[in-house]
């Protein structure tokens, strides 16, 4: 059931130049689509359905992911890439019909699950793929599965790993949430454990001991006083971070600890290197370690840079004046990166509110994010 | 089944020139009777057998404690107290019969659960019972249960709790493993639970919040720096002692943390009131917190002086040209001292292997400790 989808008649009329389509209503029927992570398969046999209609579009479905492309031999290839699950749905008495899984349109407001991240990007690929048949560059569209699960599940893996061909091209454009707007690269992740060691004791006599957590004090005193590093890149300012996310340590109530242990989380920026932001961190942490403490890497993911200077980037940011900055979180704009390829995010809805049970996207954000990209693809 | 416990023929003589008893085959025999917490009745209940058949003494059962008393109407009367119960049997391949709980002689080192903490001193107390029928001060033996587990259990307090009046007197003696030298008195203890408060943001963007586990480095900082104060009282230097215990925090791998807890181990010297400890500790904290974060006190008891200016303990202490020491852990003499009563920690065995699957007794201890009771009682 999809409540309010209609609209009052007066805006029937095209609300853009490019679109007769009302676009948020197609993002409230792709929400009506439930797809949470795993559980994208009819969500994909729908789009299947639909792009294999279009007789400009060559369709390959590997598991479920979905890769349609024209092959009009132009000289360069954009890829439109958007994930086509969502977190999960919320039941909640606070929500209209107890629900988020339920598209909702208010004036020019869609309420539901994905709305933001990233069904609002979805529609626009999906509108560019039914309706522009002869685009100014090929066109690659990637829906892709589980991307807001753990990544190694990550349906992009699955493509470059089992038809790295079909991701082949100049550029890559992911709809992430950005509201219109560029976020340009992304920055590299890395956690590492870090494992503080010392000897168990009586409280009464801690002398005979070594106190473990103690000695985590040097280190989050370190980490805590931090500043962080803002590389300008392309324009773009990065600000990386330095983050405790986790501690635990202790035997008992009357036992000093043998062993603490921290997590950190940190995000460079793209002018650095994996290697390099760890030796940094590591060299960071040394004056505060001793011989049988141990740092290890738990995960790492590389940076992507801006990119700005391809010229496909180059003319999504000028032909529109828009806001441009460095994406400071981690996105699969970083995939492509390691593949060689400049990529970037661009997309509608607010990326603050998505994965809340209010998530909603607003009709000028999406508006405005489709009319880039249909200037820049016609 | 006891292994080993006969003597070679010679050392069937008495080893002391009080007690023709063998001492550490009197404690074999305890400790085959096994009496792991909660379980101790079946050992009480032979206990109490045995002493009511000494005609000399008045037998009260409460529970599982068992308090005989002489009537003498001597001007003193000294309390002598152990408890029966032991901490957990150990089954292991490297033991000889492959558990704990069956004693075992061997030249003349015992081994056995509790044959340390503490049948020794159990064995010292019943040795005097049956056999100083007319003593220099009225004696009390009080034999109570459940000192081994939280304390909500003990004993002890089912006794004042109970029967009062069978604890009166004027000085006790607590038979803790000691190895035949006083451990005076005993330091309070008392835990905190210090919470740090934050606010929780997505590490992309970490000043959006409050990272509480950065917030722990200033206390864990004074914690670990913190030196320990050591009072002299009653000659006997006391060490304080200050120790994380326990810390957590932390939400998830990409969160700044909102909270983290850090607990804290206090132990205080008897020249302090548990109120100034408690007020010291918080004052330490004090630079280190901020106004949501909060200290709780988790539990905390009372300390216990080392009252060696009693006549009694006194000349225990100097008829025997006896090493003394603070006691710096936390025993039940604190209990009597609540109660206004001097009382000391006096017992046979090394409390460091105390509690360890290999503890043991040494007829050395046990005999040295016997003789310094039963002059000061005859």
């Amino acid at each position: 059931m999809v409540l309010g989808r209609s609209r009052a008649p007066d805006s029937l009329l095209p609300v853009t130049d490019c679109s007769p389509t009302d676009l948020l209503a197609l993002t409230a029927e792709l929400v009506d689509h439930t797809s949470v992570s795993f559980e994208e398969g009819p969500f994909v046999d729908w789009l299947e359905a639909d792009l294999r209609s279009r007789a400009h579009l060559t369709v390959d479905r590997i598991g479920d992911n979905l890769v349609a492309r024209t092959q009009l031999g132009r000289d360069q290839r954009l890829l439109l890439v958007g994930h086509t699950d969502t977190v999960p749905v919320v039941e909640a008495a606070d929500l209209v019909g107890g629900t988020n899984a339920i598209a909702r349109i208010e004036g020019d407001t869609l309420w539901g699950v994905g709305s933001t991240d990233m069904k609002g990007g979805l529609a626009c690929f999906l509108e560019l793929a039914r309706t522009v048949a002869e685009p100014a560059v090929d066109l690659t569209f990637v829906f892709y599965a589980r991307e807001e699960v753990a990544q190694v599940h990550n349906g992009l893996i699955e493509l470059y790993d089992e038809r790295p061909d079909l991701l082949e091209g100049d550029c890559a454009i992911l709809g992430e949430p950005t509201d219109g707007s560029i976020e340009a690269g992304c920055q590299g992740t890395m956690r590492f454990e870090v494992t503080f060691a010392g000897a168990r004791a009586h409280t009464a006599r801690p002398w005979m001991g070594r106190n473990a957590v103690h000695r985590m004090a040097g280190a989050l005193t370190a980490i805590a006083g931090y500043e962080a590093r803002r590389p300008v890149i392309d324009g773009c300012e990065f600000i990386e971070s330095l983050q405790a996310v986790h501690v635990e340590g202790g035997v008992a109530g009357n036992v000093v600890p043998d062993r603490a242990m921290l997590r950190i989380h940190h995000r460079y920026a793209p002018d650095r290197s994996v290697e390099e932001a760890e030796a940094w961190v590591r060299s960071l942490l040394a004056d505060h370690l001793e011989d049988d403490d141990t740092v290890e890497v738990i995960d790492r993911t590389l940076a992507c840079p801006p990119s700005l200077d391809h010229p496909l980037l180059q003319r999504l940011r000028d032909d529109n004046d828009m806001t441009v900055k460095a994406k400071l979180g981690w996105t699969d704009v970083a995939r492509f990166a390691e593949h060689g390829m400049p990529a970037t995010n661009f997309g509608s809805g607010d990326a603050t509110i998505a994965h809340t049970k209010h998530e909603h996207l607003e009709r000028a954000s999406i508006e405005r994010t489709y009319a880039a990209l249909h200037a820049l693809v016609t």
